[in-house]
């Protein structure tokens, strides 16, 4: 409803009831005029109502929703089905061009500010939890695991001889895939004992960086969102490592967003030395559907190149997810969900410090016992744990 | 989107393509205008987009969609389950005020907009469908028999010494039904043989009226839509005994809007005679859940009396389900259905002729062969088939 | 999926996990069959996914959703938009056949069920809100002022001489148009201060009766729920003059579920005296939107003869929002709502007493001070606040 | 609702009403279980309805909708917002495991249903569309370009010498990327022109073959679903020397599944020849949102071990479009698109050659003349049209 519209309802219903209408009319434009101009996530969260209403909005930017077309055979983003075009809430055309999974479709224009939009209020809630300094972040429709090989592949143009990844060993099979997949070399690089945590054994890294010719590694693919009694790896000094011999550093940070230590140390690496891009999972961290994940970085130029990778445009679905899940939660919902998290994990700590001897015992893959009932993976009395799955106290 | 909104977006997607879509945006708003200005039933439909966006703009017209009063208290409106408030796009506060049904609400402009709307645009389908002199009508969210009593009941004040119904026999539980509970004494009149035809008897209808004392009749209640053998009313010298007497007429059209011969008969009644008010079912003839009918009259005074009737605020859902549907079929759609009908009528009356006596037959309260199989009411080989149910000539 | 169907889904998945899945199904078969057989409310909420499953399989249990009439023609139930047909879950037959509001219907399994099972949880909280003894109740699609008009009309057949209602005087448009609409005659009676309160005159209540005769006098007509300075009536003693000189006794309870002393007024008075039928509005009671009540009666005959007053079948959106309400808050919801209502009055109360000579005031129609300040009626210092609009404690 | 849940229905509802309604049901649990025991595409498409209920039911079987979990903290497949939630059907989970994107998940049962019975009806459907000998496909999240990207990824690993991929020109950005993404040089194999048209020049490939040397070349890419004058690869002679020289051979098959032309090729190129895979999308084949394709083949394990690539676990929207539209539009909706697209193509074809020169014209990268109008891409005078946008006769 625009002013002639107002106008012309007055007609119909009185006039001072339709302005006072308008009025709330205008608090929604308001609120939108905020999103667009600051590109931030709201601090407050909006209803379903107002995020329902945006989404109807964009949707009719688009030129398979234009009005002249409907039914008459618009060749993009036609959709046979009533229940895939609604659920989707009719923004078909997906994101990005062929040439670049962040760019701008000409016949897409609500499309185009929903991915933009999406990756401007993760870029912010992404410096909100803790790395202040990042520049550049794009949702890709893809597994965490998957992205990470699209981050690797980027290298290897500008690193063509390059046939090692550095890893510092973290037992998870996807991570270990993402290497495989994009066809490197995985060097392990076994971790060391420090009291009761596993740690990223530095000597080591350096060692096998001297003895395999720096020219020759790909990257260091560091971790930090791991389970106890592995922490998460020394990322400064990695970053300073790779600072110094030139090499590039990626950073697996799958559910990490939600932990204030994480983005800390991500933080810090970047400061004092190299992280050229760090990548996490949609699911974990925004509780939303599996599928998705971010690709961040410090160099706008760096994350464009890998955005510029991925051949044809991209499912929007993941970014419709989150972009409903953060404007849902806004900024504030989202922290209250950080703070819970600290709090189970404080919990939980003095839940298996008090546990004692009666807890279940499996060794893991990493050599150090932890526990698994059923989905919930704990550790032992006495040693730290360090990650909780998001929110879970109360499964504890 | 107003148009700051559009100038921020063009921030984050280039200018040309967000102009472009202002201009899909400006489609929609024009169509709206259309609607507003002419309070018409637009000529081709609407696709379900155009209509939900539609229903979202009303919905935040209303109080309590708000924004600051989301969650915080608002006492109008509030609801417990989302499931319902987004059945009903949020349009909570029903329709009409305690004083009348048809009257705008205050903290509502948006529920009243779509009754004002809803009423307007039926009122344009009543003429387009054959009454053109309709001068008013209105959506109540009550069954035909009950919106009957309604018309009897306001009668009553302005005829407090009736007592009698005069009414052409029918054979319907719910038309009886109407008349009792309203309090009134039905006086059968039973219609005559004339061929195959039941056909109302206007002498012993006049001789009545004579016998009783005009006023101590409430009024004539008289039928359009029947099953064969009974043929509708003579609506014309029905209309003109009610001018002459000065006795009121109430024509029971529930299924008739779809029939242009039943609307012939009440244009031509009103035209020549006395017609104060026709009532009709929502659901039949507009293809909608159970439970609306619509009242209609030559004159605009008696039939806001009637809407002053009703104490109390009414259920909004008839009215949406039925500006939903006339807004997606469009006028096209609707004539194009009235169209389909007239052809299964022909279509199944050829039908019935060539059935011979192989049909099964039952003796029906009227006195009639009639047919009865399952679900469908046909007549015998000969007889004149008068109303077929709506668009059924495949079921046949 | 049935037996049979899991066992194909083995072929497909491991039996295993095809198995956890059964057992997930299994769950929301005992709740459902819980309900069937008991035909309570729940004591625990029901999440959306199980109601919606639920209502899903209600409509496939109505004819019109039957597989082989899909798109040929089934005559009845036919909705022209799957706008509509989707927000009313496919369930499109409304409720009742016209001889019974309250009756099953032949070719609507799934109607029918919703229809009783609606009726069957709503007497269920309004035993659990007070009113222990009730017997029997239904929804009907109309608004509180409209329902009682149908009560009147059901009395009207029982008492054909009465023309009277007596009234002690309530300050609500609807209530006394409910009383003209059904062609009766509102003997007032004025109410007595008592100190801060206004309340019934039984002495004057008692003399008109025998003033104008107890057989000219249709009912006596209750209030429980209104505004400060007025108090609910005396209800029992009402209801032992009704007993004394056989009149019938309708209640006006119309925001009174949630009011433990409304609730416990009905059920005193009709533990002493009679009370014939009591009517509540729907949206206040249970947060649903507007336009539906229930009638409540002792006598199961009587409140079934009023089911049958009303001609044709009726709307079954109001029943569906309330079932859905009800479904989601479970019994233990509901009654957390009830106690948060009380704790609103409390705090209200003591800020009234408080507010002192600083608030607005205006004379009312009932002759008392009452203050209204935007949406909120409040009341004067010193008076008692009796009713505080539902769970609003924090627009105060 | 079971067998005991009906029987506890017939307690409220007569139970031949009941009974009706369970027969109802009983056609629903039918098609499942025809879709669940043969996983084919049903020949006539199911309404929404159905497909609804369906939804419905594989959710409850997947963890996060158990009912003893429901908020309280289930750690995998939270959901932080309803409107997510309730656009996937709650249907949280995604698809396949780290180890295999077409692997079942031990806690979602029903989302595993989804994938697998999506992958087989999909392969249903190939075989429909011409390629009968498919033996093994599946869906993926992904655009074609990354997909066939994943497909030269697999093969690295079989042939780690490897370096190039030979290539029939084709003019479309995002299959160069493929190639360069995956890491390898693509060798263009320019195209020669016969008569109108552009073919394959197969003494070039085999040239290239030999001088680069077979066990250099990763695989040969060749192309079916592209714009006149371009016509498609041929496919038989180039499996031929894949077959020959034992080089692999993986088909961009893009907008081929409704061109019963590049169905027949790849059909035939497999029989006489050498096909290790074929890729194409899913928006343009099934008319659903942009961002899947399908990955299909004729060598099961080979098929497995691209899927096995895929590190992480996947997004399942897309499947579930892709499902539902199948679903909806039933093989023989399916068969009629395909049936209209054909008749599209020869009406432009004629339409075409009579437009004579008043066409505009630009000289395509192809080196041949082609039109772009707006949104159409359309080919001069005399040229054959080879494929036509999908079902887009009506723009042109």
């Amino acid at each position: 409803m625009n002013a002639e519209n107002f106008g012309s309802s007055e007609r119909l219903v009185t006039a001072a009831y339709v302005r006072q209408g308008a009025q709330g009319r205008r608090a929604h434009e308001l609120r939108l005029r905020a999103l667009l101009e600051q590109g931030k996530c709201p601090e407050d969260g909006w209803d379903e109502s107002t995020i329902e209403l945006f989404l109807h909005e964009l949707a009719i930017m688009d030129s398979n929703n234009f009005l002249g077309n409907c039914g008459v055979g618009e060749r993009e983003g036609r959709v046979a089905s009533g229940l895939v075009a609604r659920r989707h809430y009719r923004l078909i055309h997906g994101i990005g061009r062929s040439g670049d999974i962040s760019a701008v479709q000409p016949k897409a224009a609500g499309s185009s500010l929903l991915n933009k939009l999406t990756n401007s209020v993760v870029l912010d809630i992404i410096k909100l939890a803790g790395v202040r300094t990042v520049t550049n972040c794009f949702v890709v429709p893809m597994a965490t695991g998957m992205s990470l090989t699209l981050c690797f592949l980027t290298l290897r143009h500008k690193r063509p001889k390059a046939k090692y990844i550095i890893w510092p060993r973290i037992d998870q099979k996807s991570c270990f895939k993402s290497m495989i997949t994009a066809g490197f070399e995985p060097v392990v690089i076994e971790n060391v004992l420090e009291g009761d945590e596993l740690r990223t054994d530095i000597e080591a890294v350096e060692a096998k960086i001297k003895s395999l010719g720096a020219e020759n590694i790909l990257c260091v693919h560091s971790t930090t969102s791991c389970f106890a009694p592995r922490v998460p790896d020394r990322l400064e000094e990695l970053a300073v490592i790779c600072a110094n011999y030139d090499i590039p550093h990626i950073v697996n940070n799958a559910y990490g967003i939600q932990s204030s230590k994480c983005m800390h140390l991500i933080q810090q690496g970047a400061r004092v030395g190299r992280i050229d891009a760090f990548v996490q999972s949609l699911d974990k961290n925004f509780m939303v559907p599996v599928g998705g994940a971010i690709i961040a970085g410090f160099n706008e130029s760096f994350v464009q190149e890998i955005s510029k990778m991925y051949p044809g445009r991209a499912s929007a679905s993941p970014s419709l997810d989150v972009l409903i899940t953060l404007l849902s939660l806004g900024a504030s919902g989202y922290k209250q969900l950080l703070k819970e998290r600290k709090v189970s994990f404080l919990a939980s700590n003095t839940f298996f410090k008090s546990a004692g001897n009666k807890v279940l015992v499996k060794t893991a893959l990493c050599g150090k016992a932890c526990l698994c009932l059923e989905n919930r993976t704990e550790v032992t009395q006495g040693s730290l744990l360090f990650f909780i799955w998001p929110y879970c106290a109360f499964v504890l």
